[in-house]
């Protein structure tokens, strides 16, 4: 991620970035303006339809489910955005727990108990490292595919390292109660921070292995494809080649919203608007360190 | 479930799955093609009413009731999808709470009590494959109706056995805090998780056998089925034979809108879009194996 | 409540159920066609406007407002779907916390101290059932209102029964606590049961004692009924005698939507929509029978 | 408050209460009525333009922005509506909190400690009732503004009633723990009804103090405006005398929608919409004093 | 912050505040309207195209698309006005736990330990002081940006002051568990105001320095721009001259929605409408004042 300045509207207007939607589109978007080209030739010029066909009225249709296709859209940019938040929110409660952990580590140790605090400096990062790697790992994306996955490069080594970081914390921690360096009291203050690792982990599991309903994104597809490929029937007797740049800017705008979302839904990759999972787990380490000493 | 790529256009739009709205609808498709070719001949070439009929505005009510309809439906789009969600992320907490219980035992138990590791990691994966099957009996998705349903299978044997799951694991843990192996603290760190099964099963319970209100439903299926048996009236003076497609494809859109969200609703069942239930528990199955040994 | 199948499109479309909006509005869409009728008589047969008259656009104000008469629509179904979905959540927190609450006490409790047992296994049930009655109650709905109500049946007799039991449940565990049946560590994990009672029922008693402000309420209805009244005088230029069905069916699926929000908004009544209290509290009853014994 | 029968559409629509918009906003109907009398004059008697006039078609500017329009108008709804029902959940909590909070202190205390149950039985509903009168004083409604407010009665006297009421139960509770009167467990157990007085106050007050940002409240005003005075310049043409209750119809329409959620957005003033928080505080003394005996 | 009125239509109105979008679109305004003109005169007057020509339903391009861009931009409006009404319950949290910490120190320690409650007395309003800093340095801005920013005056000192301010409060109470001067089980009811600090800082920096995904806010930008630019061409033909105030008012309108949202999305700014933060951080010193002596 970079942070972009949400007030500099020429950068946002005229600049190509690499994830732009145009640049994937376009392929699309040419095909789209010679298909509507090759109708309106048909239509006006081969046939010669006068602007008393029947064909004329056709964007009737489009007019009426105008509504439909738009809300279904923000449905699905509402639920692709709620998705992305709701990851970057978790990243955020993994900082705060590590940072309260540490704090809390940080008071209930004695002074010089170097070696437990060096084992807190260094796990507690290691939580967030190890998740993002987990996270960027291909067999966790495919964990609830009923197809077997035997291409995946990580398909044998399924341990699931953050557990294993979560369990020695808890070890850890139980360790000192045993040996009454800490006492019970302060066990139940440290239980929230020991329960929320695994809960935030799991909860990014479900964001990363679990998409919107296959109907759902089939069906907006399967939509905006029809109501795009039905579109210059309609307009070409009464736009003429001006059909040519309104079907493919329509087309452009339908189809963006649904690719940006299908970049969103899953907020743990590698793309530019992917959640700053490295930057975070890096903060998480300066944190921790500035911390416990 | 299958993990499908959500970047995959071609397959989205020409692929016609087994659970496909098209599918469903064919019959009604089919229905509603022949409907309208037959207003059409009556209204252009049997009583051959002029261009300027009255009958020729009637698209009118269907351009002001158009926002209605599309709003219904996405208030039906975002309640189902609300519930298919909430699904999934019970199903999330009960990895999550699966995975907290056995690491905080794992920790607890002193390393020579095989015999209590061994209960723990049969029982914990137990309770999600008995939900599991509790979610998908027929009796579960009648438990609140008033008729009574002597034809069920599992009419007689109504035992609840998340709930027995659920008792064996609390009895064992007081158990442990009756002979000190756990003390009160530890017992206090693992209230939570011992409450926590209990409240997903419940809440899994509520989304299954209770459906969006009748009126609604019913309402929303009359209003789509008069809205789209009137469109032909208006257009066939507009639109001739391509009244046909046009009348056609909205059906096709209302409607799947309308079957997708009834398949989305009940996320607890077999179908393509349903939660992938088994596979979690497989999940939950071998992360508890992972973690106690 | 009856548990109805969502994918039978027939049964919802063609019966008429004992609470459809058709019959509670039946009068009024009677009045309403009737009037149609009377305005396109008068200006189309009697006062013989021109097509050209400037009444024949007055539609232009219809479709500006559509939208916001289609949203505040939603709005309304939006609010009231969310306090029955709350209401149903509630009843489901209900549900988890008797059986958290019977499973624990279940097995905190000593073999063969029956006599707590089934103080237990009626008091739980108890209380859903109390809670229903309570919620019923006339005075339950006007707690709030500023006019006195000296009419209701059970004006005098303001015992808040909930209260009560909720209090001699928490008695009982107190007294158990007393005589060192159940530990400290146990007290303090039968908390949120305790606690959560009380809250249920406040929660309730806020959902049926405080509909969505009368403002609202009231401008809604002003608004349909000012946007269906004017509708004819527009149409009638346009559709003739279509102005009647057309004017009819717009009335008939905005005041529906209207009617099927009040309904849905106080889910605690004896509606068909409204929640299966009763069918619940049998539930909690077998539950509870089922883990105690 | 009182409570309305929703039900009761004669009411709701003929009669004219107190609050009602079409009160506040009688006199910019009148001018507006004028204005729009005005312009259609100056357009059709007075410059005569002819039917091709460009003139005519400016309502394809309403129609094009009669979206976007609308949304604002529902997004001020819904933050207004949540602000209303959060300020009715915080009282409800409110309800709860203090029913927990006697339920447990009679079930705690010593049956002859007379004097601490009078203490608690006059000290919790004076929470309720001290807390109505912050939120109704000036100095709350202007805590978070920048401009000194000397003027107001209360200016001088800014002692934090609520919380000094909210210091002495936590007080009492903790004399009661240092006389071992309660032991620590239920010192625990009683943790979370102490904290949630401040809570619920601190959440109250902030919906008080804090309007939505004026960017929005002066740009929807705005918008209102300016899309209201040039309406009639487009319909005069089409609509001749017909744009006088036209434009006013729909100028009221906006108008009132802005001007409820104003009023709704403050739940606790003393307007009809406002929360009934006396007749709450009320209720609380009853419970109170029923459970505290 | 200063608090207006929201019943103040006139000064809504008319007066042009410092922030208003319409001061920073000014430029844009003027160029839009002479770009109009360039439009109307060269389809008008130059080339004097037919009104039968093509061009002169382009707007239906405007219509079928209105949809999609006010959806987006509620959809702006949304999610901006989210964050800030998060941001500014966050800050209320903070109000309300340094409440219930100052309260719970004032009735836990003993009357006569003026040192520590002076150490409480300063700390608690140095935590809201310390983190208004925080979010206002430019470092949290770009704490997850991928470039450096050496540029930045704060970029050498990156202590994160509010972690130390919270480490001290930790500290300081364990300091008086350790010394028995509060006993285990106060320790754990303050362990929730002890965690709250770091988890409303963690959450304040989320809202900082993370905006919503780039794809997003350029998309929307561009959507603006391509969609206004075209406007004329379309309307040239239908309205003349009028095309020029048509087109501006509706460049105004789209662009001072995504200009408010810009503006609101990040409330921690010194904007006319962020958080009054240095006036909630004022009352939360003097609460503490009054409460702790």
């Amino acid at each position: 991620m970079f942070y972009y300045n949400p007030k500099d509207w020429l950068n946002a207007i005229f600049r190509i970035t690499k994830s732009d939607t145009i640049r994937t589109l376009m392929p699309s978007l040419v095909f789209m303006a010679l298909y509507s080209w090759g109708i309106v030739y048909l239509e006006v010029y081969y046939l010669k339809l006068s602007e008393t066909s029947y064909a004329k009225d056709l964007t009737i249709m489009h007019s009426l489910l105008g509504f439909a296709i738009s809300m279904l859209l923000v449905f699905r940019t509402n639920t692709a955005y709620d998705r992305w938040w709701e990851g970057r929110k978790l990243w955020g409660s993994l900082v705060n727990n590590s940072r309260n952990l540490a704090i809390k580590m940080q008071v209930y140790l004695p002074d010089d108990d170097q070696g437990t605090k060096t084992f807190f400096r260094q796990v507690i990062p290691l939580y967030a490292a190890s998740l993002q790697k987990h996270l960027q790992k291909q067999s966790t994306k495919f964990q609830l595919d009923e197809k077997p996955h035997p291409e995946l490069p990580d398909f044998k080594d399924n341990t699931h390292v953050p557990n294993r970081v979560a369990e020695s914390i808890i070890n850890k921690i139980y360790d000192l109660y045993k040996h009454k360096i800490i006492s019970g009291d302060q066990l139940i203050t440290l239980n929230e921070e020991m329960a929320s690792f695994t809960n935030i982990c799991g909860a990014c599991e479900r964001i990363k292995n679990t998409p919107i309903p296959f109907s759902y994104s089939s069906f907006i597809k399967k939509f905006i494809f029809l109501y795009v490929i039905t579109l210059p029937f309609g307009l070409a007797l009464t736009l003429g080649y001006f059909t040519i740049p309104v079907t493919t800017f329509i087309f452009y705008v339908l189809a963006s919203l649904e690719l940006i979302a299908e970049e969103i839904e899953d907020p743990f990759g590698t793309d530019i608007n992917d959640l700053p999972m490295e930057k975070i787990a890096d903060n998480i380490n300066n944190n921790v360190k500035e911390i416990l000493k």
